[in-house]
């Protein structure tokens, strides 16, 4: 909370300075300060704006004495501003007095995003050089620095507040709300430095990774705990999320979404995502537990396979669909499954009255995304540091694959590896997957070793009852030796998709020749720990 | 590299502003400058000191015409120092004469590190508040961003080659040298900046997580790709890590770590920080495949241990010490296997000379690391969004035991049970571990079920020819049913540590009692997913 112990008792608001970037609200803000009777001072564009708009404006240049040179360069860098932003109430005064430095009770400055200069596809460094504010993030700090008597606005968001304030304290803005802002700014201020040393911090690398990794992350969620009871936690978000996810979701129902549940419900849902089909994805520990698909468009169908998979690890499971959420497929759920979160792009009337004789389930909209994805980074914590890697987009289509085997997929046996890959891609490593007619048959996830995982795909398919003979297997990355062929073959898969690149792949390739099975290369890994 | 298009060519120095909180070689780089000729303007603490060393230097207060006023709040914030600055040389020549700005070519100033005002226990807000340089930032990010013709310092670091490339350009800065120059003050004031966002942000807030996360991070390493080749990765660390750890360890010999290499050799390096004894991990794919403790202090007999948990997963592995590595047993190790790096507080002699024969194992030394782990965070990235949470540093000691029932385990036992939890701790969820004597005897990771990881544990211990009879059980979170239990029982374990807290404890524990197994609780999950 606010510690206001440093935050005197509220000041009048007699002078306030203006410049802006975002213009949203500014002229009707100007006004309300002009009818409390707010003295004010503005310079370049939004003087004119102001002007034009017949609101009483004083220019900075005329208010310092000193002209604005150097295109503007310098414009508000003068004692008279910024002593009268930083002057202590009470304390500086006679100083204030002595130098001619009335006191600057307001700020109204936000900076011009510098992502949104230097993402313009023909903007040179020099522009984005000249685009860096020197005068405005000098205004927004010294004002916040000095928030126990001055109030900084950075955002027309806190417009209305502002006024709201000051109507009740006889022109004054009370000091929480001013500590509030003053911390807003400082955000703002990191925000923008971080933007330009990321810009600027590439140039200087042989890679396009920058010197230092400087990013910023809105709190979105505070969590009552973390992975775990002991650990404290909070969900962060991207400024802008580059397409719909688990960050940007609107949640319809249900209890707050715990650390763990925003986490298999990302796996989940960009697993889902990788489907053209309808599908459905169960995701359990981080892992798919059961994947389905409808080539008929029929998320009941496509839950129905991705439940069989493995239905004592669907229990308390997350499940994502890439279809408009029906009735009759979330109502079969509800009735059949203990679930955490469902989420789907939307999520149709019926459904969410099916879902709501289950208050506790989440139930999450998260609406269209684009077929291609889109490139980010990806982190992996380590004790003292950060690894930082663009996030894994690759994706294999048909005509990519390469068939090493004397015999062919069939196109059954094309779409089921296809099928299996893009699942393969977001179980733990090692991963192998058993696949049949759109549908898992056994998941095997995050052993240290590729033929333990072939081994647990096959036992959570007798688990479950289902029939591996006529099943493909994908595998995350390659066999380094012939055995996980030869086991597959054993247990009756007929077709095997794989990376390859293994020094041993002519041998690995013969296990396959030798069993009639297929087997065609990727040429891409997917190792995701 | 350095895009130096907007970089004119050298300009000679001839005036420079020195304000610096660190002082560090300060005194010599101003008299260097005043030898090649250059003018120097300085303030405060810094302008005494120099003044005391007999350096000729002019007060920013004299050069200004203005007094330095409100206790230095207001110095430097004036247009002939600004416009000094900001002057593009050759645009804005003229108007520089008519208002009488001579140009700063050069601006000496870095910023006193927010944290460490803040980390001061006695630091009161205001003094933090007080602390907050608004003229030091403005020069810096004036500087930089006119680093066409002016150069900023914000390092001491960065000394010796602004003068070796004076002596070198007649007095100039090369432009390439100022570009980077300026890019290191970007990443000055953003990093200063997410300092006093992150502790401010956390004082709006209902708990001790911040509004925006602001972080900044070094490049210590680029990185050929990321977990896969297609992707692109680089290292970055903390300024400060909180202790040994991968961050900060020297490579002695060896390839260039991987982005894999980083990963596992954390897990593998926090984990072996568990045991008090002599103990060797053994990682692969994220997960310890093999844990073993020496108590008569020998890493040979850990590593032996740890080896023959699964000697299969342990091919191309990396392995973690708590003691200084000794050559006996870096020789076993790298004549038997495989191995991707090894990492020990402290390297002997004989362990290097025993290593180097294989010059491409990654030899890390990292020093040693105090008993207690240091609270840090720990991130999950998810689509659009970061989730952050307290890094798990929860330790369960003899005395947290809660035995549940009749029997109570034995002093072997108790030492067995708390041996498989610290290895439990860091399998990935769900995780159960089965040892014996100080050694892992099978370890069951990152299934969605608890049933099927307790099935692996006792598959890969069957793999090995380890007995599983006398064994003891941890699990890293509850048993939701009996069948755990059971299941263990029957395969011979004696002794179970988990966290309890299930509904069904009641019969979980009754399952414990009529097998004769000892059973105790942590009251502490540790889900690693």
């Amino acid at each position: 909370m606010a510690d206001a112990s440093s935050v005197s008792a509220t000041t009048p608001v007699r002078r306030a300075l203006i410049s802006v970037s975002d213009k949203t609200g500014i002229v009707e803000f100007a006004r309300a300060l002009r009818t409390r009777g707010v003295e004010l001072l503005s310079t370049g564009g939004t003087f004119r704006l102001l002007r034009d708009n017949d609101i009483e404006v004083t220019e900075v240049s005329e208010y310092t004495g000193f002209p604005e040179i150097m295109d503007g360069r310098v414009k508000t860098l003068h004692p008279r501003i910024h002593g009268g932003i930083l002057g202590r109430r009470g304390e500086d005064d006679a100083v204030m007095k002595e130098h001619d430095i009335p006191p600057i009770d307001m700020v109204v400055v936000n900076l011009y995003p510098f992502e949104a200069t230097v993402a313009r596809p023909d903007c040179s460094l020099e522009e984005a050089i000249e685009n860096i504010d020197i005068g405005g993030p000098t205004m927004v700090r010294a004002c916040a620095k000095n928030h126990a008597y001055t109030t900084i606005v950075v955002s027309s968001d806190d417009h209305a507040r502002v006024l709201e304030s000051m109507d009740r304290h006889e022109n004054g803005v009370d000091a929480s709300l001013r500590f509030d802002l003053a911390v807003r700014a400082f955000e703002h201020t990191a925000g923008y430095d971080a933007a330009i040393s990321r810009y600027l911090g590439r140039r200087v690398e042989e890679d396009d990774m920058p010197r230092t990794w400087t990013t910023q992350y809105y709190k979105r969620q505070s969590m009552r705990y973390g992975e775990n009871p002991h650990q404290q936690a909070a969900f962060y978000v991207d400024r802008e999320a580059p397409e719909a996810c688990v960050a940007t979701a609107e949640q319809l129902q249900g209890k707050a979404l715990s650390y763990n549940n925003v986490a298999d419900t990302d796996a989940a849902l960009e697993c889902v995502k990788s489907f053209d089909d309808a599908a459905c994805v169960i995701v359990k520990h981080a892992n798919p537990c059961g994947v389905g698909i409808s080539v008929e468009g029929s998320l009941a169908q496509a839950y129905e396979l991705a439940f069989a998979t493995d239905s004592e690890s669907a229990f308390g499971g997350i499940i994502a669909f890439n279809r408009e959420l029906d009735g009759e497929t979330a109502r079969r759920i509800v009735e059949r499954q203990f679930v955490e979160v469902i989420i789907a792009p939307r999520i149709s009337q019926a459904a969410r009255e099916a879902v709501a004789v289950k208050k506790n389930v989440r139930l999450l909209e998260c609406g269209e995304w684009p077929n291609e994805r889109t490139p980010d980074v990806d982190y992996k914590r380590v004790s003292g540091g950060l690894l930082v890697q663009s996030r894994d987009i690759g994706t294999i289509r048909r005509e990519d694959l390469k068939v090493v085997t004397d015999r062919a997929p069939s196109e059954q046996e094309l779409d089921d590896l296809l099928f299996a890959w893009r699942v393969a891609k977001f179980v733990k490593s090692n991963a192998i997957v058993y696949a049949r007619n759109g549908q898992t048959v056994g998941v095997g996830a995050g052993q240290m070793s590729r033929v333990n995982s072939a081994r647990i795909a096959a036992i959570k398919a007798e688990q479950a009852g289902l029939e591996v003979r006529g099943s493909v297997m994908a595998s995350d990355a390659f066999f380094p030796f012939r055995d996980g062929i030869d086991n597959a073959a054993a247990v009756g898969v007929t077709a095997v998709i794989q990376p390859g690149g293994s020094v041993r792949d002519e041998e690995v390739i013969t296990a396959a020749n030798e069993a009639g099975m297929t087997m065609v290369f990727t040429g891409m890994r997917h190792f995701r720990h």
